[in-house]
């Protein structure tokens, strides 16, 4: 791969020193009903943060939220209510519709860091591939619907099998996170830290988030092939 | 991310079982004078393969070979000459000419497997980003001008810095092994598995290849944040 710029040690990550707290932050996952929202708000409930899980029905939220433990701190509202009371809106809504609830929510979002972990997948006979997103990506399609929002892109990677997992007390793998917005993806890389076993490692800016969608269908292909819940590390940081 | 087909518990590589004898295959490097060709003509010599470096000028190639180590077995060619006495055959040529370099050999590399580790990549003011090709990938292309080799995707994430260093034994990180012919990705697998530190991981068909490609921009943004090598381990498996 290019090497355009020799480094010669590793080191700290730079944001490392300035990790901002973000324990007390409170937690929307719109889409929050679905699996991969369940098991986000669960691990995030279980690192002690405030969590709300949005839906378009404030009782299926409800539901969810107590199908997680009604002790773990998890509400379920509406997802207009949850962008608005959360500090940090996770989007785990699917593809279909994703532009549309966004757009439909921009007031509730702006201001907010917005983290999208959606992937825009299709599926046929011959397994998983990527949809052409004209953004660019669902990040980016986020960016352009939200331009008040800080929208970070993350999470892309994590099984949600391995989330609502009872018997795993970690999820062990990096969370790649990309933004344009350096206060804001060194807020999300704190929050996956929080996780037991994860790491959040900047990747780069929303522009290059399209392939880190799209590599979904790769990790899709590697669980067929190998029977497992697949996800990343990133070697030599 | 989608969990289509849920997977009870781990199990090993069902190619593993059936790992092909790919020790004494002579490998051929198009493009072998550059960093990258020249890192992995070293490793897969160290491991002991014959290895065959090709570039435009066979003066250059038997320079880059002599500058290897004259005992490790590596010979230097024109890539017409290496394409031509190699078993399997990588591409690692610039994108630029890309193209024009594969059809110019179609026929030395008919009925071959080609490993294609050419990543279309974009640099600007703001870094890395991946460029646009017709055909979906690099590895697409190299499909669509070679259709009677066996084409496959492979080593697009691995430091050249890496490869190279006289102090570093072991490269650990996985290779991602795309394609459509499993005989042929298997293949690929137990050569990356050669390396010491290496795992050939397969990774999806050769549609799904343009984000393991586009992927190299995100790994140089970590890069230059981290100021590493980064590379790509999966999990789980």
């Amino acid at each position: 791969m290019p090497e355009p710029h020799p480094s010669p040690a590793n080191s700290p990550d730079p944001a490392a020193g300035s990790t901002p707290d973000v324990g007390n932050l409170a937690i929307g996952v719109l889409g929050g009903t679905g699996a991969e929202g369940r098991g986000l708000a669960h691990r995030f409930a279980l690192s002690g943060n405030p969590v709300i899980i949005g839906s378009r029905s404030a009782e299926r939220a409800a539901a969810a939220a107590a199908g997680l433990g009604g002790g773990s701190g998890i509400r379920g509202m509406t997802n207009q209510e949850a962008a608005r009371a959360a500090d940090v809106v996770i989007v785990a809504v699917p593809w279909e519709g994703h532009r549309e609830l966004l757009a439909s929510l921009a007031a509730e979002l702006a201001g907010k860091v917005v983290i999208d972990c959606v992937n825009p997948i299709g599926f046929d006979s011959r397994g998983a591939y990527p949809l052409r997103v004209a953004e660019g990506s669902a990040a980016e399609q986020a960016a352009d619907v939200l331009p008040d929002s800080r929208v970070v892109g993350a999470f892309h990677h994590v099984s949600s099998v391995l989330l609502l997992d009872p018997q795993l007390s970690e999820v062990s793998q990096d969370v790649l996170v990309l933004g344009d917005d350096r206060e804001a993806t060194g807020l999300v890389q704190a929050l996956a830290g929080r996780i037991p076993g994860m790491r959040g490692v900047y990747a780069g800016r929303l522009r290059n988030c399209g392939q880190v969608e799209a590599l979904t269908a790769n990790l899709v292909a590697i669980n067929r092939r190998y029977k497992a819940h697949s996800g990343l590390r990133v070697t030599d940081i």
